[in-house]
């Protein structure tokens, strides 16, 4: 007797290694929105090696769903490697910037709040403050929360990028530039 | 006789705010792809009014391909506002994570160069670092030459963030949840 298959909606976070040509963002996300699959946050920088390009993408759907996702992202020219971040063996930071109204009796109770939360003040106005933080989503959220009896003019946050933790989920592209060898290396063929 | 079209290739950054479905971030990346435009980089997050998405993009192209770009935005689906976010108005953000390996002795160099740029350690393992770091593009650019002689295990960067600076481009969408009425809207409408 076969399992049932389990359609609850889930959110998975997945790595994804391409080459850095033109288009291949795009080509990505055209391949989520023909498909009709959702895509919670998309984030994009090139690596090290700069003719690499990492993507982290946040996107959610049952099991069936992001086992196609996967398959069908793997499957795109350019893509090399896509892995799931699973959320016990890695770090997730996002960045926000949020623009509050603030008199001056205000900005003072303001910075102390965004002290706590190590955010950085990176524009002042006569009428208001710029703030940047980051952090894990709960993070965010939570500042945004404190932040309640003020105005919240704009808000900008950029979705999650993400990492594995320590050296145990490292890619390494056939035909990536060596970088000057290290111990880890050996390390790993050891 | 009409000025000639100027054919350079610049890059812009834009803000877009959109209504928060399902798949209008797909859908904005899909029109770049079906039409060929480059997406240097794109981040995107719900605003303060949970119902709004604010989305920015970096692209780059001749001034009638920019053109082009921002009217066929500007007509699609669910999206309510689009406008240039220029260098001298604005401030942009943009985060990295970086995984490098480092021993003991390395560990503490890496950690010096770190509270320098304000960048904060958020993961520690036998062999390696992650750091975080935020700034505009020169900045992390200019952190990650500073690790030059270092190496760098992987690299996750979010793309840019961008607000602009002060309260003059502030964008009411219609509909928009009235917050709390502060001064400002009576200053913007004397």
């Amino acid at each position: 007797m076969e399992m049932a298959e389990d359609t609850q909606v889930k959110r998975k976070v997945f790595q994804i290694l391409v080459d850095n040509t033109s288009g291949v963002l795009s080509r990505i996300a055209g391949l989520f929105s023909r498909r009709g699959y959702n895509i919670e946050s998309i984030t994009a920088g090139v690596t090290a090696d700069p003719r690499f390009t990492r993507i982290t993408i946040v996107t959610s759907g049952d099991d069936i769903i992001l086992e196609q996702i996967e398959k069908q992202v793997a499957k795109l020219i350019d893509v090399r490697n896509i892995m799931e971040l699973k959320p016990e063996g890695s770090v997730y930071r996002e960045l926000a910037m949020i623009k509050v109204e603030a008199d001056k009796e205000e900005r003072q109770q303001i910075v102390a709040i965004t002290d706590i939360f190590r955010g950085k003040i990176i524009d002042v106005a006569p009428e208001s403050l710029m703030i940047e933080i980051t952090g894990n989503s709960g993070k965010i959220e939570a500042f945004l929360k404190l932040l309640d009896g003020y105005r919240i003019l704009e808000l900008a946050r950029t979705g999650i990028a993400g990492l594995s933790r320590g050296i145990d989920h490292l890619v390494f592209l056939e035909g990536e530039k060596p970088q000057e060898k290290g111990w880890i290396e050996q390390h790993l063929k050891a």
